[in-house]
């Protein structure tokens, strides 16, 4: 566990509205420390619509099985987040946990198992102790309360050295709604997730396949795009819930994914999702440095996107950074290693606004001063031009340290 | 560079005999540094049959291309490789730089272009002044000896810290025939090889088509099983000479890959390639524990081995080991993320011979004690078994440590 704060932090957080319909309560259940606050309990007051993305990995844990069966069914009413262990690769007992904590939460805020929602993080491989659950919830719902979204974010943290918070408005029709968000997450971060965990509210009324469909493809160019080690969680989870509370103020329920109304909300929730994925690489574990890669002329999108991770998950390349090194060569063994098509010929890059290569070799004007004065920054931009097409992507990353070392190599004990 | 001898360096180094019909010396000809042995000079007294493989990257090195296209007349007479630049991405001046180095070397040998081989290791992107050797190829010729076998590893050295030799005898028919192995590389070091050069010598009179069905096929258990940290270079060789020198010993020509009379040499030659490739892994930049991989009951032999390089590149997994925590959870984690079929309940893993989860949980037998006294040794073998097939793999790293990140934080200033 890192003491100090990231130094990539955000300089300010915003203030976070209550928002209409969900109320929240954390609680120390003694999941693995005594006396810290692991678990947090999200309740909607009414039955609220409802949409996750999850990680890919072959070997997911029990409560991402659990959220899935239970998406089918369209309905939210309670959430349930532990840190301290993921209750992943935890077998039949794995599966026993996720039912009785569902039994306790909905016990607790009287629905259906069908409309609990899980995530655990932590340790992988120790059986998860429900039972701890069952005694706090009930109090929990109780003392919950709408106002409580930096302690929220707080009572999901692992290594993460902030909580991580975002807000936005958006109109439709006439009516204001806000989206809020939490996320957590700082190393075993890569895309398709990672132990990542984030939840976004709204007090919109739109239909829980609309929102799949703007998570679905929101995920792509924020939480997919980030990637801190490559290394990708059995527990990923991403939420989006919609309260509906904004029906009130005479906003229409959105039915369909095409509604034009839906423009600006989309719009806000990207910006929101981006936001998010960000601070998580900026709390990468032993991040000094933030890396944007930018590839364009590939041949296709998806060909850039996998040559951008190949530069972003290259060891060389993000130690070079650490280093402040320029060291442009590593990136062309990036380019070259990622198997899509490349002319080593035709290459260009860039560190800022510096062009270091051009047509294969380097740039005649080459200026190592300006270079240096590039890496020397905490945000370093990284741009590749293929030359063989119309593809691009980006994607974030951040150096790779000796202290990401130091915090992984003692983590578990 | 590092300075001290990696821990893991092997204890005793062979004597390498001189092996009949090739001879070698070195010079200083300040590619990158004064007063450092930077070229060496393989020649072969008569045309030599040869074979080789390289990098898969799509932006190979100069030297790369021009070996390929020479491959294709299957006759060697000089090798030249020089350290300290790699001649990679160096665009139409790269080309000219082998096409020079090449002519001097013919030169000075006396044959034509297309019998020389060429390779380089070090910084890419650097213009290489092949006029540097232009001065110095002739007198090496003069000076070049057969018992030179260690010299010459020492001089293809860049941040190796030990000098990386093997050598083998095999029965051809009655004829005792010897191979002999030269390897570089620490860093950049990935399946397809990496900044990998490796050069093997045997005077067996084998033709050259049947010689590259035998590296061909001796690369992928070897060479193109070990990792350091996933990265590819643009400059990985590995070359199989063939001096015919036996023929005089009464040795028949071997012209066809299936001739009974191989086994023998395939099997001794195999051995010499796993011996050089672990070599190379256990001088990985930093590396103080050398990790074996082994994959088993995976849907085919090609899965088996994408799930242990998943596991072995996996820098959780890697700085795990470096902790000396038996963090097993990673495993299931980098197996997951491997993208092969995987059945969580039934994974099997062991750390050495303490098998720490069962059927998709951990071992009600674990004990901490035993996991970690496996952790605390050098050599540590890790196996997983997937519980659906018979595929089956194993590959090698090392662990991730704070000096990785040092040696590569500050390499190329």
């Amino acid at each position: 566990m890192s003491a100090a704060v990231s130094p990539l932090a955000p300089k300010t957080f915003p203030d976070m509205p209550a928002l209409r319909g969900v109320r929240m309560a954390t609680a120390a259940a003694g999941i693995k420390y005594k006396n810290r606050t692991d678990v947090l309990l999200m309740v909607f007051d009414a039955p609220a619509a409802v949409a996750g993305v999850f990680t890919r990995s072959k070997c997911p844990s029990a409560p991402v099985d659990f959220c899935r069966a239970n998406l089918a069914g369209g309905v939210a009413r309670a959430v349930v987040v532990n840190s301290g262990n993921a209750n992943a690769f935890t077998g039949a007992k794995g599966r026993a946990a996720t039912e009785l904590t569902a039994e306790s939460a909905a016990e607790a805020v009287g629905c259906g198992n069908n409309e609990i929602f899980l995530a655990s993080t932590g340790v992988i491989g120790e059986p998860l102790d429900a039972g701890k659950f069952a005694g706090v919830l009930g109090e929990m719902n109780g003392q919950a309360q709408g106002d409580f979204w930096q302690e929220a974010a707080k009572a999901i943290m692992t290594t993460d050295t902030y909580p991580k918070v975002a807000t936005r408005t958006a109109q439709i029709g006439d009516v204001t709604v806000t989206i809020n968000g939490i996320a957590k997450g700082a190393g075993m971060i890569a895309p398709d997730m990672a132990t990542m965990l984030s939840f976004v509210v709204t007090d919109a009324d739109i239909a829980s396949p609309v929102l799949q469909s703007l998570l679905s493809a929101g995920v792509g160019p924020s939480f997919n795009s980030v990637t801190v080690d490559s290394d990708t969680s059995t527990s990923d989870t991403l939420m989006l819930f919609a309260t509906g509370a904004a029906a009130a103020d005479g906003q229409a329920k959105i039915e369909t994914a095409d509604d034009p109304q839906l423009d600006g909300f989309r719009a806000a929730l990207n910006d929101l999702l981006k936001d998010l994925a960000l601070q998580v690489v900026r709390d990468g574990e032993g991040a000094r440095k933030m890396v944007e890669v930018t590839v364009t002329g590939a041949e296709t999108d998806a060909a850039a996107k996998r040559i951008a991770l190949s530069i972003a998950n290259s060891p060389l390349v993000k130690t070079a950074v650490a280093g402040e090194d320029a060291n442009w060569g590593r990136i062309v063994m990036a380019v070259g290693k990622a198997g899509e098509m490349a002319d080593r010929d035709r290459l260009a890059i860039w560190f800022g606004d510096v062009r270091v290569a051009v047509n294969g070799e380097r740039d005649p004007d080459y200026s190592e001063a300006q270079t240096t004065a590039v890496m020397q920054r905490e945000d370093i931009p990284v741009r590749v031009d293929i030359g063989l097409g119309a593809g691009t992507a980006t994607v974030w990353t951040c150096d790779l340290t000796k202290e990401y070392v130091a915090i992984n190599g003692d983590y578990r004990s």
